[in-house]
């Protein structure tokens, strides 16, 4: 069933003469399939198949593309357990893991066919003709959003699904009209060919053009680089490391035409507990806190991996009980000895700063790619002047920094790198006081949350996943949620085109009934 | 009244020793005021102005900044024709043009007053809790757009009121809740100046902070460069060539945070004309694209600079008649000597590549600073192997491409740049038989004409004035219309936050009754 091969279009595809294999980090041994590298000429087949796919899938109905999103929900289920097990043979994530983001997945498709069904995400605007105005006629304008071409996506290594080859950013390309080319992630290659044949089927089975989805496989950056690269791609979509998301961009940006390149990359997601808060709970928050710091082993792009209080008893008391807490979690296995190796470096670098104080980690030993989670503390004046610990470390980790006042605690805020997510910890009403606070973190962040916890990224209309820079490379856009589909649209005016050439959405009749606004007002009736 | 100082926020300082003039064209002689760059420490100065501003700026209703847009409008028309006569003594651009360009400036600036003292713009969305909800409880989150942070826009020479110091980016900027710092295009300093003063008097009338707006001089590259990296700038628009923007663009992209660059650039706005148009309508054609070719002496981003046909009877015809009509047209100045000096020199380059005939050209003598039409053709075969007849020759010339078949006009079209306008010019019905042809089209440009000219960009909600690059740098924005106010603001989530901390757009008693998008349905109620 799992043959390793690429997906270039419909065709299964080994022109390569490199492979590699994934890893089962649960078992520490390989797994058995051998996954064939895509070579320069599947990357280059791949681009134009997809470019001549747009010429036709962009202008296909929402009804159409609709049924092709539902179809590949329909594919994906119809794989049953064997996916789910191939999921956690290479990423050690449980079985509950792997159905609850199957689920998601499932979710984000269908979401997609619903909001394209629909129609209204094209924008539509119309300003009617207006010959007789003086001292020049007015033209008929019309103006809706279309398809950018052909995306690149790059499937993150923490969810092989939702954010993978059938993931959030797939979704939004296909839903916007645009053919896809996913650079598999080399640590769940197998999973990727399974969910890439669910896709192929669908394809086949609701009449899309060939080209309209390819899948690549590549354990190194070659293939993404050259993708990234190639004049027929014009949008890329990335979920990972600062690293790598801030290299493709680079590329993109270098191009004779520049392309956006959507990355959704690093965040340590600050919790600001406010002292009254701290004063009154602070033994019920470290408890929720440990909770949440530990999530799937600390490998949620919202882990909380920074939190911030005023010196006082009761953030002593909120430490030593989060001391007490990290230590009884059961350590837990991470996707990849790579991102365990990455874990215990970058651990161990931020434990080596001059003023970090290990609060509590867990000590006893663990099996192989385990993470032993630990929680450190430093003095705000420490923290504010050395950049090294406003750096994310991938996992199970959290750093509390000790501010001595109300000053400083905004300085430190305000000297944030961009965070996909900002949480205040407020007991009623003292939130009040720290306007300016809160003012200062909303610069710094994508999402701000009251009394609540950054992990959980709820998938709906009104979420806002990304943030400044380094959350991701342009905080005008999402990455979750129907809106991020903005990211793979253009808007396009007609000038006094023909009603019966105009597309269906801009069409005096609106058959679709979608929502319009006409000469500045907003109407779903016809023209 | 003209001072030659820049404004760093409400303060007038000329504290750099680099000093420089202004041109008349029209006469041929330098204009008496004296200009004097910005030195490091006042770009300095405004940025860090800017973003102090911007902390409160941002955060104000719609009804403010609206009365704050309306008040420059009312600013600048105050200043009456003294402004307009510096506007032309600094462009060439007679006293009609000036009004008319004036009325279109404050016709924008009132135009965003609107847009955003209504409210629609945020795109509320809100997406109630459900604390029931199994497996997990959901979470109330309410998204908007919010302002990006201090924008610098850059002036443009052939716009020195609509895209420029209070043009539509400064108009758009301002309305999302942006400080601005305008780096003023040294051709128009001193009506810089005079737009720049309009501006403070406004913010000072009606309240706003200090450093909501800035206006800096400089004859050469390195205020634009110090201002595009400085870390406190967030956006950057710019209207002018494809050389200055993709230098500004590369500098944002390699900033450590990168940050947008709005770029419009080049465009030679392809001219399709069918076969039978040709046959029944080429010598009324010809006088028409003579018209807009020479208009404004060719100075316009939507001037038609590319003119494609299929070899016919009719384009013969056509051909003829453009190089009658197009020597009947009376010489016009240029901007500048510089402009007409880059006018001259890309003139004679494209003229002198293989396989280019001259149509016609004026030859009689003109006045410095003037610009002689000229209209050359070449074969199509020619036209695909030649990249530097592709490149606009900014002024008032076009060329016409004459293809063997319609198999190698698509291919034409499919190879050019990216574009900001493409016209087809057809008889009833004709265009239905070149749906490849429009497609094509369409792929390559932003905005697509029937029957009409590009010349002439209408603002209203419907206007798309952008394009693939290099038309513009994200052909996912316009620069034209209330819609270019999405350039500069990102979308902003609060979870679970109190309804009392809301932002009045989000919060339950809608009391602005904005449209929302609440539980995924538009809706202007309360919930």
């Amino acid at each position: 069933m799992i043959t390793g091969k690429n997906y270039i279009g419909n065709q299964l595809s080994a022109l390569g003469n490199k492979t590699f294999k994934t890893f089962n980090p649960l078992l520490n041994i390989e797994n058995q399939w051998i996954i064939t590298e895509a070579s320069n000429t599947e990357v280059n087949q791949a681009a134009e198949l997809a470019a001549q796919a747009y010429k036709t899938y962009s202008k296909m109905s929402g009804a159409k593309k609709a049924k092709f999103l539902r179809a590949i929900a329909e594919e994906i289920e119809a794989l049953g357990d064997d996916l789910l097990q191939v999921y956690s043979s290479e990423s050690g994530l449980p079985n509950g893991r792997a159905m609850g983001e199957r689920g998601r997945t499932l979710g984000q498709l269908r979401a997609f066919a619903k909001h394209v069904e629909e129609g209204n995400w094209v924008d539509a605007s119309i300003d009617t003709a207006q010959p007789e105005r003086k001292p020049m006629p007015k033209v008929d304008l019309r103006k809706m959003n279309i398809a950018l071409g052909p995306v690149v996506v790059f499937g993150a290594s923490n969810f092989p699904f939702a954010f993978s080859t059938a993931g959030g950013d797939t979704a939004a390309a296909l839903a916007a009209g645009c053919p896809v080319i996913v650079k598999s992630h080399p640590m769940h290659a197998a999973t990727g060919e399974m969910v890439s044949s669910a896709i192929i089927n669908a394809a086949e089975k609701t009449g899309m053009p060939n080209g309209v989805f390819s899948n690549l496989n590549s354990s190194g950056i070659e293939v993404g680089q050259v993708l990234v690269q190639h004049p027929k791609v014009k949008a890329v979509g990335f979920t990972g490391s600062i690293r790598g998301g801030r290299a493709l961009f680079d590329l993109a940006a270098k191009r004779k035409e520049p392309i956006p390149v959507l990355a959704e990359m690093g965040s340590v997601n600050p919790l600001i507990i406010l002292p009254q808060a701290l004063q009154n709970r602070a033994e019920a928050l470290a408890k929720t806190v440990s909770g949440s710091i530990t999530l799937g082993t600390g490998q949620f792009c919202t882990n909380p991996g920074l939190i911030i209080g005023l010196k006082s008893d009761g953030l002593t008391n909120f430490i030593n009980t989060l001391a007490e807490e990290i230590v009884k979690v059961e350590p837990s296995c991470m996707l990849h000895p790579n991102i365990a190796g990455a874990y215990e470096s970058n651990k161990a670098n931020a434990v080596a700063q001059n003023g970090i104080e290990v609060l509590a980690g867990y000590d006893a030993d663990v099996k192989p790619n385990y993470a032993k989670q630990v929680v450190t503390t430093v003095e705000g004046e420490t923290f504010l002047n050395n950049p090294t610990l406003h750096q994310e470390v991938f996992g199970p980790y959290s750093l509390v920094v000790q501010c001595q006042n109300e000053t400083q605690l905004e300085e430190i805020i305000s000297n944030l790198e961009g965070q996909l997510t900002g949480t205040i910890i407020s007991d009623d009403n003292e939130i009040g006081a720290y306007t300016s606070v809160v003012n200062t973190l909303q610069n710094r962040v994508g999402r701000i949350i009251f009394n609540g916890l950054p992990t959980g990224v709820e998938v709906c209309p009104s979420m806002l996943h990304g943030g400044p820079y380094p959350a991701s490379t342009d905080s005008r856009f999402t990455a979750v949620g129907v809106d991020s589909i903005k990211r793979f649209v253009r808007p396009f005016s007609y000038q006094d085109w023909p009603n019966d050439l105009l597309p269906i959405e801009l069409k005096n009749e609106n058959p679709l009934e979608i929502g319009r606004t006409v000469n500045g007002k907003l109407t779903n009736n016809k023209i």
